[in-house]
């Protein structure tokens, strides 16, 4: 149903907090990824950095329960509506990996504040 | 600021309606994208289908105003928070790109209707 081949085996996903509307991160998925999810109900994505799957929240506990999916008109992207067990989907504690707002001079701000400690989640 | 080379030139751009949250699309942009999106506010992709830069909505008339811009924390993702000129981001008349939802067994259903006919804005 995916187009997985077009982008080399990767397909960009992009989780939203199904109940504020909120975009919350973007991460990608492989053909495992995209059955790992379908079959479990939580968010997994493929990790280009360890080269594996990732349970989203399986280092932290703060998983994402799938509450809807949609793919786009090319079949080419996914767009997860799912609920963020502990608030915060950034491994910064910020609730969004998008808190970084750009002016016009290309400037950016970080915008609210992390709702968790990183060091106490990943550390402890 | 942005991490273009991690992706080879390219990184994915979200739009999402900045009153509703509803999310319209996913495409991508290079380096000069960018900087026009930047410096015209209104949103410009990278067509990889073309290879050219694409000011969205140039052919439709339903361009997308920049209201706010926002990166992710590894800088390598843009979220766009955009008002759709004509309602529909979707060359299939559809408001969003993300119009089908996928059912746990793997099959979708489209949901919405279109609210306008891609015969008459494309060929008209």
């Amino acid at each position: 149903m995916l187009d997985f081949e077009k982008t080399g085996g990767l397909i960009p996903a992009i989780a939203q907090d199904f109940e504020t509307g909120e975009v919350l991160m973007l991460a990608y998925m492989n053909q495992d990824a995209w059955e790992h999810t379908l079959a479990t109900g939580r968010a997994t994505y493929f990790s280009r950095s360890r080269g594996t799957l990732w349970v989203k929240g399986e280092t932290s506990g703060n998983v994402q329960q799938v509450k809807e999916i949609r793919i786009d008109c090319d079949a080419d992207t996914v767009l997860l509506k799912i609920e963020q067990v502990g608030r915060a989907a950034c491994h910064t504690g910020h609730i969004s990996c998008f808190h970084r707002v750009v002016s016009k001079d290309g400037q950016y701000n970080v915008v609210g504040k992390p709702v968790f400690d990183p060091e106490e989640v990943y550390n402890k």
